[in-house]
């Protein structure tokens, strides 16, 4: 049994999700959200607001590994230094309780969830659904995040399974 | 006497300086260093290493405010990503310690230190030394550091001076 969280962080607001996977690769589902922060006061307040809620998150369900995704391209050099600011904030409240963090291109998510890596954002909504056994829709944050924790967790089973060592792909 | 924390966060070095200013605004250098983060194994690695050495620097040296250079432009977006998070990584390490983060603009860094919002960067490092009393080269980004908390210390000075409520000036 692994707890994965798996984080979407934006600077408007930030997907997390925590699921868990067994030892024949089958997904429980155990948490989701969307933290909402463009309210805060001011930009630090922000990147308060991510950490301290991420912190608590972890707290509260024990995740032991990290899946964020990885950021090839951002539209321009403005919102870039905004989303880097509040990936840095997330991967800093995974990496200072220990956690190994793993990056994901978004095709390998979308590969992983929906078995295709051109599938599009509602398909990838609607297959963390059905994968999780959750009821309704999704915030779209949120099924990003736990997406990526699938990802996450069908990467890792796909390697015991072949035999890589723990130590190897724990440094990929 | 207030301690006030500058940072110049880096993906490859973050400059920090902490400095003490009394009320006639007469300064006091406590402690200045470039964190080489460059070597790390991964980026969330480098992330850990700037939260990590900033949260300890803040420990030891207990400074209660914090100063950041703004920034206008990045380069590129993909610079601009990896300042963003070095940044956040940063900001949260003061933030998660209770401190009030403000952010001063190149401009006014250089105005503060120099007296003209146009001086070059070698005139800021050797005013910067003038200013705290040091003795030799300072390395460039913790003169950078340095720098931007004597900018925070002149400018809360003269909103002292002037009496604005410290309630007003902590939120601008």
């Amino acid at each position: 049994m692994t707890r994965i969280l798996g984080i979407d962080p934006g600077s408007q607001r930030t997907g997390v999700g925590v699921i868990e996977v067994d030892g024949a690769g089958r997904l429980t589902h155990h948490f989701h959200a969307a933290l909402m922060v463009a309210g805060e006061a001011d930009f630090p307040a922000r990147l308060k607001r991510i950490f301290d809620d991420l912190n608590a998150i972890i707290a509260d369900y024990r995740p032991t590994e990290c899946a964020v995704e990885r950021v090839f391209m951002a539209r321009n050099a403005d919102s870039a230094l905004k989303l880097g600011q509040a990936r840095g904030a997330a991967i800093c409240a995974a990496v200072s309780r220990g956690m190994a963090v793993h990056e994901y291109a978004a095709t390998e998510v979308k590969q992983a969830v929906v078995g295709s890596g051109r599938g599009d954002k509602t398909q990838v909504q609607h297959m963390v659904g059905v994968l999780l056994g959750l009821k309704g829709p999704l915030q779209a944050d949120a099924a990003d995040a736990l997406a990526i924790a699938v990802a996450h967790a069908h990467t890792r089973s796909s390697l015991e399974r072949v035999g890589v060592a723990r130590s190897a792909w724990r440094r990929r």
